[in-house]
């Protein structure tokens, strides 16, 4: 009983031939005719490997491989499906391959452990189409089960929920009926790229993630004066840029200095705009990211001050435009230990670390389901872009990984 | 034979009502109905001052009132009946106000130099219409004589400058028949508002522009690495963004030590400028003004350099996207002099300094008239804006000097 990893990378190549592009990657957008293709290739992979299969009605597909004990809650494993636009040919697809691998692996050797062990094809994780992330596996939680499909508008074209449910062929009544909840679930696994260069840069065969980090977004907007950039004298300028440039310069400088978070000031927006007017007013925003909430709150304070020392030296006002937080997920400490012990065993050279992007992930665990993550490294951090790119041979690490993991999980009672 | 205050102060009323608006401040595009009407105006009261009035093709209206030796090239004076959208009731027309009440006043006494006194009211100084500043002036000067007027496309609206002079009623022929060149002028004199506060603060009551100041103008792009705002750790980042704003630090805390000129980050465009995308790429302008192209030519290099350290410490690479130079015009010496004698004489309290916005008077000195301007202070360097105000006192002030020195350029022969 073993994984194959031949087998494995040709399921990859199957798969990124839905919405394959000219020139490398894919584009498998949510509902599209690639993602309803690449769907139906999975279920019959998923029948083939001795899975009964069901689609529900916010388009995951989930395959079921029976255990003996298929009344006890099932150990589910999985990814998403789609992709972002020109999007890589590993983010998301490479989970499920790996755990449909994991699946074939032991139908072969009519392996059967206690609990069963379902794998599932999300939908929506990228966030491209409603403007939300995760939001396939945010409508199996239940968290929309009040609203209706027409309601809920496309971000990326025209159109609603319900529109986007009706051209794929998929009923209406994707956020009641699809909400079933995460009740009957003992344990979910995601395998994923890690999309940064953490474990690339250190050498690393896997990683396990410990946290999902959360977020803190402070939009703000500096208001100066929009003068003549010729007759205002510099001492008399009250220069909205100068004050944001301050605020970019100071928050890199913060973030630079301490690893336990991140910061990035990504939307910069300067009014008029215009060679020949000292700019009169800049809206930003700062997004904070760290695995502790703890940390975001402090650094939210450290970039309070930054940014109203930035208006005081350079005589402007600024206002909140508003905050968005989200908190960030710790995974289940026992799964944790549990991967790495099979790591140690398998002698995996694996490190511990926080995901620094969101995933599928931290629904299951916000849910309260015991959860963890394995990491395969990403060849020079690159995602979202033609170029990632994972080894066959890392791929093949983290699978074996992935298969111990989930053969000790089935068979906990 | 003397300046009328009152007079003065009720043609500046008349004027603003051409094109007023509801909360202060004056809208008069050229050829607008306003502006055109406004120009009747003003010619109805040159003929009544006894002067014979003529609009050439561009727009630009002049009248001249006979000296005893019309056959010598006369002296002008007047300044722009255009503003910018929302601007005040003293830029621009202030100067032609200032003019007819000198010819009213001498033609109130009978009194009659040797040359021409000739008064214009240009059109388009402000560049709102066709992307170029003094653009009335400059057809007049022959800038544009083998060009067709459906060739130069509006900037403000559709069409061309065909269509505007069509539509004021003007001939099609503008850029020929008005292109007479300055050949008949022995100087030009501008009475024009600050619109910056040196004079204001310093508590002068008239300014002698030495110089018009010219500019650099620097359009760059910053290409960095556009990723994800999560896992990209900040010392693998190549954020254009963070280059970007040491720019705009850097460039402000250069010119704050050095009053030769002014610097200015007026636009600064971020892509893809999302909250969670660390900054590809970034497009800015870096301008700077001075009284002497020297002083632009070295600050050039130092802003290079600038660029080149932020383009090195934030990992991005920088290329220049074009230039754009408009050289520094000095005034006439022996005019600033005859100026400043007069201004002696009259004991007012005036600064020689130069002008660190363009005008109309920067043409006619390229064009090797000898040319020099007047300025009324600025309560507060408020221009281009409802709140703009010169105190009729001030300018009385400098009517009589402009009255003056108009006298004394009149009679040199």
């Amino acid at each position: 009983m073993a994984i194959n990893s031949a087998r494995l990378q040709q399921t990859l190549q199957k798969l990124a031939e839905y919405g394959a592009l000219p020139d490398g990657g894919t584009t498998r957008l949510t509902y599209s005719r690639e993602f309803m293709q690449a769907q139906e290739y999975l279920r019959q992979e998923m029948e083939q490997a001795g899975m009964t299969t069901e689609i529900d009605a916010a388009g995951n597909l989930i395959g079921t491989l029976r255990g003996k004990q298929p009344q006890l809650p099932a150990v589910m494993s999985g990814s998403h499906l789609d992709t972002v636009p020109q999007g890589g040919n590993f983010d998301g697809v490479l989970g499920i391959a790996a755990a449909l691998e994991v699946a074939r692996s032991w139908q072969e050797d009519g392996y059967m452990p206690q609990r069963s062990l379902q794998v599932i094809a999300t939908a929506e994780e990228e966030g491209t189409a409603f403007g939300m992330a995760c939001f396939g596996v945010r409508v199996r939680s239940g968290e929309f089960k009040g609203r209706q499909a027409d309601e809920i508008k496309c971000t990326s074209r025209a159109g609603t929920l319900a529109d986007c449910l009706r051209e794929a062929g998929l009923p209406q009544d994707a956020l009641s009926s699809a909400a079933c909840g995460f009740g009957n679930l003992a344990a979910f696994v995601e395998l994923h790229i890690e999309q940064g260069a953490e474990l690339d840069e250190q050498e690393r065969e896997v990683g396990i993630v410990t946290h999902i980090v959360g977020y803190d977004r402070l939009h703000i907007t500096f208001c100066g004066e929009a003068n003549h950039a010729g007759t205002t004298a510099m001492h008399r300028r009250r220069d909205a840029a100068a004050a944001g440039a301050e605020v970019i310069i100071a928050v890199r400088d913060l973030a630079r200095q301490d690893r336990r978070f991140v910061a990035t000031v990504g939307k910069f927006t300067v009014e008029p705009n215009v060679p020949n007017i000292v700019p009169g007013r800049v809206s930003l925003c700062v997004e904070t990211r760290s695995y502790d909430d703890a940390i975001l709150q402090e650094v939210r304070g450290q970039v309070l001050r930054i940014i109203e020392q930035a208006a005081a030296a350079n005589g402007v006002i600024w206002q909140t435009d508003g905050d968005f937080h989200v908190s960030a997920v710790p995974l289940s400490e026992r799964l944790v230990t549990t991967a790495s012990e099979e790591a140690e065993r398998l002698h995996l050279d694996y490190l511990a670390l926080p995901s620094w992007a969101g995933h599928d992930t931290q629904i299951f665990a916000g849910a309260g389901i015991p959860a963890v993550m394995l990491f395969v490294p990403s060849v020079r951090g690159i995602s979202h872009a033609a170029a990632e790119y994972s080894t066959p041979e890392n791929i093949f690490r983290c699978s074996c990984l992935l298969d111990a993991v989930l053969q000790r999980l089935t068979n906990e009672i």
